[in-house]
This record gives structure tokens, C-alpha cells and sequence, in this order.
């Protein structure tokens, strides 16, 4: 088969794909709260203990990393040493849920750091990996865990400290995904997997973006520049206007950064307001969980796209969806140094097949 | 021109690219110490403040690497705006030094974190995006700043700890590349690159390796056994032997670790005494430079590879290099939770053109 390579670079910042791969398995593992929210009924594991079963908040997000990682290959049909690469990240300084998370899986990896986007990143480079021949099957996996997170960047659980109606809930949760190459036939269906399968039919990579927003606690409105230049810069290359996606969907900007997005887009001309969801806004219920403006996190995005999203599409409910995880580029020494927060997304085109 | 997929993936863990990319330009941006070292000459530039102008040890290891890169796309003699993407990152939590160093810059950006790895990553990936077809030309880049990298990892430098003596010195100083089509013709040279190019023939994509080693001021020790993995790998995958290549050039092993990578390979019945090197031993002077074990840090394989690797390259001294960066998964909080230090290690094999 031909692949010319003139023909993947599409606009400024997009890559089209020209055999589009496909996600074979996807995978969601989350904690008691997400599965008290609207989709619990998504996710394949709710587990009760926050330590899953480990010695650590570290631990615990290494084990949870784990979990999805092999049960995304387990739905796939394929085994461990089938995977050919690894693609993926998660919050922890060093990345350390990763390292320790899933070293024992022995799959060569690619580290990948994108804060909140890292779903995103993780999946691009996989799609990227397979559509070029470099690899059969990649596996793509991100994690976050409330306490964790909460410790790195906030304050101590115990501390009890008030949190700003502005401020997100780091969503405890990992999710996974097998890609494949989408010229591999009836093999993609893999033995356990009946529950179809779903193109990447191109991503566009995101910059980092800073509006100089210095507060940490609203990463709704540090992310929502970086989910807009990235949305505006997809519906630009790819010359479409909102509605050629059934649904526009970011990660984590929440109830604040959403309103600030879409106000931003209307100075291009695009209106999303009808099609636009977010997984931070989907994932709680605002009205019972005291979450704030939303879930945030890189299993955010993670689990509500391989639990909820890859459901409506296989359903053939949603056709077309731009997936935009968004990322508050944050460390709580730069912003002790004064500094702003800045944000990236990256957006990847998923569509049922 | 027809890229067959199946014939990229060489062996288990490594890609053969079919048209190879080539690095157009390289840059070496170092601290003092750097510059009195046995490869200053080398060096693009020696800086003497070590704050580089900035005004903490994060916000100057950011100047340093946004030196680094604008200086390779200088040298490259393209513009900014050819760049489609760039791939980096650097050893701080949450990769501040990247998100803040090239920000600026405006290129599209994969983050990934490998620790003392990055480079070994980023031109990994690098390759990957020129050769796939999904970018014309890709900047890499990593960078590592000793005073930021104690400030995290160690101890305040005014506290004036002992440093055992297996214990490296982190390298003050960031090395980046400017990768572009093997096909791109004349083009490749640039109106400033008078230096020549080089090769970016395949790569051999690292493990996790865990051997349980706790130490993490002997870093060599943790990083051996990953090193030791990837190296193996590379010359099964391949079916060659050592002396295949003109240099084994690992990151960041130093004295100790040296030692220890040339034993486990013998196990496998490869012996790369004669032909072995590693950046952390020649960047500093061991006789006077007090530095103990040797260099370490993105920064030290970066420079040692964009200021000597390449030059011995584009010369026809050496003919093929396979270039290992070496990376130690530590974080502070993994380590005082009484986690080891696992390693990961990225094989790259340049060559002269």
C-alpha cells in the first residue's frame, strides 16, 4: 500500500491519517466517588478503596494505572506481549504512578507528560506509531487520583482546607486503550472484544498557551485559551465548521472554563454552545457530589472517553467527535515563584465506524 | 514513493527507518563548569551566569534551553515557523523548564519525560514525525540545570552536603536538534549549516528496567541495568555485534555504572569495553573537576551528542553511533517512600551521511 507522505500534514498543526487506525479496546477503572456520579453505568471497575489495595496514594495510582492497562489488553483479544509499545503518563512529579505502574508489563515505553491533555498526547503518538508501520499495537494509558494529586499540588486531605467554587475535583481513574492498525481486518475484532471499535481518524497537537491566569485553583479558565487555539486551529486545517462534529468535547475545563471557551470561539466566528460537552461537567453531579466546577485530572477525560464516549460511538449514536483533553501546565514551584499557569489540549478525531 | 509498514519494526523493541531523517543542525548551550571541562571546545556556547539571567534556578534552566533551541533553528537555517513540532521536556515536576523555556516559541509540543533519557526520547519520536510523514522538520531538545536539579532532588546547595563518591554531577546545560526528511534534498543543508549532517538510521525503544537498586546518589547503579536491556536488545534486534558501531555511547552511567553495564552485557556474550562511552565520563575532568562518578542529567548526553557526537560524525571519524541515553525514574517522594530507582534507556543509531 502506498502512503505518501505529503498527504498526513493537514492545515498548521493536524495530521489526517490516511488509514485511519483503530481502538480496539478501551478500558475504565475508577474510585468509589466517580462511581457514585451520572456514568457510573459506563465504567467497566468501580473500586472502593481509595489505596487499591496498595501502601501509599502513590501506590494506589500505580496499582489503579495497572488495572487499566491490562484490562484494555484483555478486552482487546491480544495478549501482553502483543502490545508494542506503551505510550503514557500521569500528574505525579517524575511521573511515578507510571514508572511504578506498569514497569512490570515489560512493553518499551514512551513517557509522556501533557498534565491533564496526557490522554490526548498518549493517543496521538499511538495513532501515530501504528498508521506509520513503526508498530502493530500500542497501548495508551493515563491515570490521576484525588488524594494524590491533592497532595502534590494542594494541601493534605487533612489539612480540610476550603476549596473556591472555581476549584475542580481530581478525578480518581485511569483508562486505557488498545490502537491497532486499521488495515488489520477481522483480526481487530480480537477475541473478547464485541463490542466494536473506534477510528482515530487524525489528532492535532497542541501549544502551550498562556493567558497569564496565575490562579491555581481555577484551571478551568488557565485551560480554556489552550482548548480554543486548539479547536479553532482543527476546524481551520481541516477547512469544517462546528457541526461537522456530533460532539466537541474537552477534558476538564468545567463549568467556568466552558463558558470562557466558548466565548472565546465566538471571536472566531465558531459557535459550539450546541455541541459542545466536557467530561470534568459530565462526570459529577454538581448538585449532590460538592464538586465544584467538575472533575479534573488526567483520568478525567481518560475514563469518560474510554467508559461513556467510545460507548455512543460504537452505538453509532455520535458519527463524529473531536476529543480534546485540556492541561493546566502547573507545579506548585513555579507557581510559588509567581508564575502563571499555562494550558495546552490537544485534539484527536475519533469516529464510529 | 512506497513505505511499506511491516518493514519499519526491526526485531521486538526497535524501528529501522526505511528513508532515514537526518538531524540538520545541533546546538550545545552549557553552564562554566561545562566550559572547563575536557569538551569545551565543542560547545556552541559557555555561559558564565548561572542564573542566565533569569531570576531562580528554574526560570534560568528555562532560558537555557529556549537558547538552545532557538539556536539550533538558527543553525539549521530555517525559520521558527518551519518547525511543524517540537519534542521535549526536561527533569523538573511537571516539566516547568519545558513549559515556560519554549513556550515562546509557539511550535506545536509532544512533552515526554524519560528522566536523563528525554534525549533519547525526543529524537526518537522526533524521527518518527519526519519519517512518518506526519512533519517536515521536528525540533528536539532537553536541558538539566545542576542547582535546580539539587534544589528538587537532593539538598539546598547552602546546606553543603557530602556527595558520596558514586554520586554524579547534574549538567548545567541543554542540547536540541532540528530533524527534517532524509528526502528533502539540497534543501538540508540551509544557508547556515556548513557543518554537514547526520542520520537518524533506527532506534531501539527502552523498558522500565527494576533491579530493586535504592540508592539514588548512585545513579550509574539504577541506570545500568536499563542501559544493559536496550543495548542487548538493539544488537539482537539487529543481528549484529558491538563492533558493528564505531561508539556504544550511553548517557549518563559515569565510572560506576560503566562497570557494571560492561559486565551484564558479557553475560550475553557481548564485549563493548573497547568500544564503549559514556557522555558523564567525558564531560568533566575526574582528576580536577570534582565531580566523582562523572556527569549526568538531560543536559549531558544532549550537549556531549550536539556538540562532540556530531561533530565526530559529520568529520567521518566515526561511520555509526548508537546513542544511548540512560534516564533514572527517581522522584523524591517515590524514593522516601522506599521505592528503588528503576532506569529506562532509549537506543538511537546515527550515522555519518
Amino acid at each position: 500500500m502506498e502512503d505518501k507522505k505529503s498527504n498526513k500534514m493537514a492545515g498548521k498543526q493536524s495530521i489526517l491519517f490516511a488509514n485511519p487506525p483503530v481502538i480496539i479496546a478501551g478500558s475504565s477503572v475508577v474510585g468509589k466517588k466517580e462511581g457514585e456520579g451520572p456514568l457510573a453505568s459506563f465504567f467497566d471497575q468501580i473500586e472502593e478503596d481509595p489505596m487499591f489495595g496498595g501502601t501509599s496514594w502513590e501506590d494506589a495510582e500505580s496499582r489503579l494505572m495497572k488495572r487499566a492497562a491490562e484490562l484494555s489488553i484483555e478486552k482487546s483479544g491480544f495478549r501482553q506481549e502483543d502490545i508494542r509499545y506503551l505510550v503514557g503518563g500521569d500528574l505525579l512529579g517524575q511521573l511515578i504512578a507510571t514508572s511504578f505502574g506498569i514497569a512490570d508489563l515489560e512493553i518499551p515505553i514512551f513517557g509522556v507528560y501533557g498534565a491533564c491533555s496526557t490522554m490526548g498526547e498518549s493517543m496521538a503518538l499511538g495513532a501515530i506509531l501504528v498508521d506509520g508501520g513503526y508498530a502493530d499495537k500500542v497501548l495508551a494509558v493515563t491515570s490521576s487520583h484525588f488524594a494524590g494529586a491533592e497532595k502534590q499540588f494542594r494541601f493534605p486531605l487533612a489539612y480540610g482546607n476550603q476549596r473556591p467554587l472555581a476549584t475542580t475535583w481530581t478525578v480518581t481513574g485511569s483508562g486505557a486503550v488498545v490502537i491497532g492498525s486499521g488495515d488489520m481486518g477481522e483480526e481487530t475484532a480480537g477475541k473478547n472484544n464485541k463490542n466494536g471499535v473506534v477510528k482515530i481518524k487524525g489528532v492535532t497537537v497542541g501549544k502551550i498557551v498562556d493567558y497569564g491566569v496565575k490562579d491555581s485553583l481555577n484551571m478551568g479558565a488557565c485551560m480554556a485559551p489552550a482548548a480554543y487555539t486548539t479547536i479553532s486551529q482543527n476546524l481551520k486545517d481541516l477547512n469544517v465548521l462546528p457541526d461537522y462534529y456530533d460532539r466537541i468535547i474537552t477534558g476538564d475545563l468545567g463549568y467556568v472554563g466552558k463558558d470562557i471557551l466558548i466565548d472565546l470561539l465566538k471571536q472566531d466566528g465558531y459557535d459550539i454552545s450546541s455541541n459542545h460537552m466536557d467530561c470534568g461537567i459530565e462526570i459529577f453531579d454538581r448538585n449532590t457530589q460538592d464538586t465544584h466546577s467538575g472533575g479534573s485530572g488526567c483520568g478525567c477525560s481518560a475514563v469518560t472517553f474510554t467508559g461513556y464516549i467510545m460507548q455512543k460511538l460504537t452505538r453509532k449514536e455520535w458519527k463524529r467527535v473531536l476529543f480534546v483533553p485540556t492541561g493546566a501546565l502547573h507545579s506548585t514551584v513555579s507557581f510559588n515563584e509567581g508564575n502563571p499557569v499555562p494550558g495546552i489540549a490537544h485534539g484527536i478525531m475519533v469516529e464510529a465506524c
